[in-house]
Formats: structure tokens, C-alpha cells, sequence
């Protein structure tokens, strides 16, 4: 990801200084055009901003261990918790940085073409957001969601989830289909089509119920009906051999709110049943 | 749904013939032009074409046993196992009638607007299918999927698995954004948008990868990086109170992909582990 970056700074006329543990991972992209440096201190003082895209949260802190942040523009690239990029934002202000934290929505063939419809979610430092916007746009998207350095993992973290429980879903279906025989290329047109209609409907749907506090009127699928549907979800995946693992925690939280009263309304209670 | 159905038909200017075990929900039908029967063999005796939409597989044979099936075109929209919607077209056939199995991609409120995009999955007697094509279109829209009676259930299953699986995702994703104060109908847009974007890709590229064989070819993003950020995904939900349950399973199983020597290559291994 570190090199996909830089490339794409590269190739948009910035002056880059790169720095990676295993130098020969970094050498190529001076041919690129980057300045290779010798240590993560020297990286760090060739210039005002600094991004870093680094295994880890610990990784980050070892590799900046040495490195003298005053007067720094720190963008933290790095995948962390919420609680880990506010952290890191308290240590880079008692190191005089300013700190920017940032999730990467986009895979390496992504970066470079923002046309590909990926992008940075950024939270912490409005000031460095804004004074580096035109250069941090250069290899994908921006989108900023708040001063509070955590945000940006918050959000990256939830959208990894539900894609993550996504591809849950579509793991137990091309089993269940692949099982059957069924040609594959034609059932994955029909669940793209599927799953893109029900994310636009349900997520919409359910962001509104949450604000509101109104989520027990009526809907026109309630929770006991899909919930009566559970023994043919589950039979079918016992008639094709598939490992129901994935989604018997869902069937059962969808039973657990029918059987806490909540089986007129919409799923939506199940997110208060998740919280503790 | 029953009652959706029918008022489709009856507002397309068909004759609906309709019967429910309890008159009174069957009643308001009569007003829209249609004639109550009254008991399901008086319902089968009135037309050629049959159609059963009931709770489960169960009811259907418990309300048909008194029925004269002979000669009948037997449509069954009720929600059932592939090895269900097979086990009752050798029971049609027994009695004599020819047998369409369905499964509804739909709500009740889209039915009747075949522009909303719902569509019925078929599969049986291609015979019925053609020649009750335009009926049949007049509801929502009409997908065959071929002549084995327990292919209609078998696509709706999976259809159905993958989208409970992308709601596990969404209501773990919620949950953690309530809990952070995030601005929800913000997060909403911010979810549908990645989630569309990453249906899009990813089946599409399973798909191929379960045809060709090969899907262990140097992804962008392996599962061995994916596996990487789990204990952040863990975290996370750990610092806001939020249970992990939904998305245990698929952590665990990446993490068994990876221990089995799939971690260079995409998740498409998991498909396999889950098979037995
Ligand atoms: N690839 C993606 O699709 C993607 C998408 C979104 C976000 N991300 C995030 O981007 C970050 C980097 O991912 P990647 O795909 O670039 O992974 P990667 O190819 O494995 O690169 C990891 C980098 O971290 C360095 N590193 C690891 N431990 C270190 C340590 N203790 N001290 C110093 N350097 C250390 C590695 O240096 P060596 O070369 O010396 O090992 C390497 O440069 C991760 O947080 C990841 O979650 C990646
Ligand atoms: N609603 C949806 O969003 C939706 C979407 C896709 C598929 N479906 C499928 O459509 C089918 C019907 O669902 P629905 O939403 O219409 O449910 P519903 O409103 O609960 O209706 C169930 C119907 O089945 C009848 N029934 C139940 N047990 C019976 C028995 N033993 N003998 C005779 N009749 C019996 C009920 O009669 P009474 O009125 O006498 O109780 C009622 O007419 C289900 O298979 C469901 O999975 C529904």
C-alpha cells in the first residue's frame, strides 16, 4: 500500500522521501523518482507531511520511536482501532505533531485512480486535512468525518464489518450453489443484483429507525416471519453439506429478539441486543 | 403476500378464484372482484392455474390433501427447501398435476410494481412456466432457473444467506456506530456506497475463481493481510461494548483458511472449508 501511494504522488510531480524497514522493498520506487532515505528519522525530516502506512498501530510507534515529529504534518495511514488512533493522536501532540488518522477504503490497484471510486476516511486535524487537501486527494478519494482522531477507524472498522458479514453471506451462498450445481456466473449476477437492492433499501431504512427510535411499527416483513423462515435456511444448507457456522449466530440473535417481544417489528432490534 | 398477489392479479383484470384457512383475511378480496371459495378444493376446482403461497412446505400438503389435482398447473410460492420443492413435485405428479416450484424476491409492497425490481425465482415444469408466462409476469417480474423443481429454493436460499449475512455485517456496523455517536444517516449513505462497491467486485471475481479453479493467484488483498486485521476488528468492538458474535465465525474461519496455507491467496478458500 506504502509503495502504491508513493507511486501515485510520484506520478503527480510531488517530491517524495521514502523509508522502509526492508530497504529492498523501497529501492525500486527511486527509479520512480523518491528520495530512498537511510533511517524513518531521516524520512521524517525531509519534509512538513508526513505519511505513514505501516503494518500495525505498534509498528507505527517503533518505526517513529527515533524520529523527531515537532512541527510535523503526521497522516496516519495505518489500520487501528478507534481507541488506538486517539491514542496515537495524544502521543503525536506531546511530540509537537499535528495528527491526522486515516483508513484506506481502496486496494493497491485502486490508488492512483481516484475514478475507481476508493477513498481515505480522515478524522483528527482539520487544519492538517485542509492544508494538505489538494495533495491528499492525489491517490484516491478524501472524506473527512471529524475532528475526533478515532472517527476514521470507527468508520473504517464498521465498513470492514458489514463487508466482512457480506462476505459471510455470499461464502455460505456460492457453497450452497456451487453444491447444487448451479453455474455460477449466472447466480453471481443474481446475488450482486440482490445484495446491491438490499443494501440500498435496508441500510436506509434502518439508519432512520435508529434516529428516530421508531422500529417496531409494522413492517412489511417482520422479524417473526423471516425468523419462521430459519429451519428451511438451515435445512437446505444440511441437504447440501454446507457448514451453516456463519450465520447460526444471526438466526440466533434473529430468535432472540423474537423471543424478547420484538417479532412484529424490524431487525433493528437486534441492534440494541448486540450492544452491552 | 397471498393477498398482494391476488390483488395484482384481480387490478390486471384476471378472475381470481382465492381461499384462506381463515375466511376473514380472504374476505376484503371480494370487493376487489374476487370470488371466494369456500374450502382450497372448491379454489382448485375453479381454475387451471393454481397458485399456493402459505407459511411452509407443511401447510401446502395439509391444505391440497382434499384437493383434485388432475390436470392442474400447480404454482407453489411457498418459501421451502430445494430438497422440498423436489419431494413436492413428485407429490403433484403422483396426483397429476404439473408443478412450477418459487421463491419470492420480494416484499409484499412491491408486489404489483414490477418496476420496484422484485422478481419470482421459478423452476419445475418448463411447460407451466411458458404458458402461464404473461400471468405470471403480471405481479413482479419472473426468473426460470431451470427444470429441477429444487432450483427455485435452492437460488432463494442463497440468495436469502448471503443478504442475512450482509445484515449480521450491518448490524454489527451499526452498533458501533451508535455507540461512537457517529451521525447515522451519514454513515448510512457512506455504508450502502461501499457495500454496493464491494458486491460488485467480489462475486463477480468468486465466481470466476470457483469456475477456473485457480484463486490462490497473488491477490491485492490477501486473506492473510485480511486475517491481519482481525484483532483490530476484535478491538474495536471490545472498546465500544459492542459483541463480536455475528462475525466470530467468519474471523474464525479466515483464520483456518490461513493456518491451512491459503493466506496468499483470496478468501475464495473459505467456500471450500465450508463444505463438508
Ligand atoms: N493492501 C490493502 O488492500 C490495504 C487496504 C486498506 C488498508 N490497508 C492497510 O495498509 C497498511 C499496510 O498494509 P500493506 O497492504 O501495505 O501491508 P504489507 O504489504 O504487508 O506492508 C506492511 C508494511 O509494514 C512494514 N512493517 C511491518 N512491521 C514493521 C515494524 N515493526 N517496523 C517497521 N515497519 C514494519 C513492512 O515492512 P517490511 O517490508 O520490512 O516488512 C511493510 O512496509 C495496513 O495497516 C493495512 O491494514 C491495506
Ligand atoms: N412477506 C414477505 O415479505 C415474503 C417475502 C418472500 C416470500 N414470502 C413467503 O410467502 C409465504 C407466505 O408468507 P406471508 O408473508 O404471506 O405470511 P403470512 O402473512 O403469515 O401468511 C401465511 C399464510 O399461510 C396460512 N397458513 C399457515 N399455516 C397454514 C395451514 N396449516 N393450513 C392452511 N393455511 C395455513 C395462513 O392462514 P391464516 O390466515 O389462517 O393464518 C396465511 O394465509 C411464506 O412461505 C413466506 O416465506 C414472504
Amino acid at each position: 500500500m506504502g509503495t502504491a501511494l508513493a507511486r501515485a504522488w510520484l506520478a503527480a510531480g510531488h517530491s517524495v522521501t521514502v523509508w522502509n524497514r526492508t530497504p529492498a522493498r523501497a529501492e525500486p520506487l527511486s527509479a520512480a523518482g523518491a528520495v530512498v532515505a537511510d533511517s524513518a528519522a531521516a524520512a521524517v525530516a525531509a519534509n512538513e507531511l508526513v505519511v505513514v502506512c505501516l503494518w500495525d498501530d505498534a509498528s507505527v510507534a517503533e518505526t517513529l520511536a527515533g524520529a523527531d515529529l515537532r512541527g510535523r504534518d503526521l497522516v496516519n495511514l495505518t489500520t487501528n482501532s478507534p481507541g488506538e488512533g486517539r491514542a496515537r493522536a495524544a502521543w503525536a501532540a506531546e511530540r509537537g505533531a499535528r495528527f491526522l488518522d486515516g483508513g484506506i477504503m481502496a486496494i493497491p490497484p485502486m490508488i492512483g485512480i481516484p475514478e475507481a471510486g476508493g477513498y481515505v476516511l480522515y478524522s483528527g486535524s482539520a487544519e492538517v486535512f485542509h492544508r494538505h487537501a489538494d495533495t491528499l486527494a492525489v491517490p484516491v478519494g478524501t472524506h473527512y468525518v471529524g475532528p475526533d482522531a478515532g472517527a476514521a477507524a470507527l468508520h473504517d472498522v464498521a465498513l470492514l464489518s458489514a463487508m466482512y458479514g457480506m462476505f459471510a453471506g455470499t461464502t455460505h451462498a456460492f457453497a450452497l450453489a456451487r453444491r447444487a450445481g448451479v453455474p455460477l456466473r449466472d447466480f453471481a449476477a443474481l446475488l450482486t443484483g440482490w445484495l446491491t437492492a438490499m443494501a440500498t433499501t435496508g441500510v436506509e431504512v434502518t439508519a432512520e429507525q435508529l434516529e428516530s427510535g421508531d422500529y417496531d411499527t409494522d413492517p412489511p416483513s417482520n422479524l417473526a416471519m423471516q425468523a419462521a423462515g430459519n429451519p428451511t435456511m438451515r435445512r437446505t444448507a444440511e441437504e447440501l453439506g454446507v457448514s451453516p457456522e456463519l450465520l447460526t449466530p444471526y438466526f440466533a440473535l434473529m430468535e432472540r429478539a423474537v423471543a424478547a417481544g420484538h417479532g412484529g417489528g424490524d431487525g433493528t432490534a437486534m441492534i440494541d441486543l448486540l450492544s452491552h
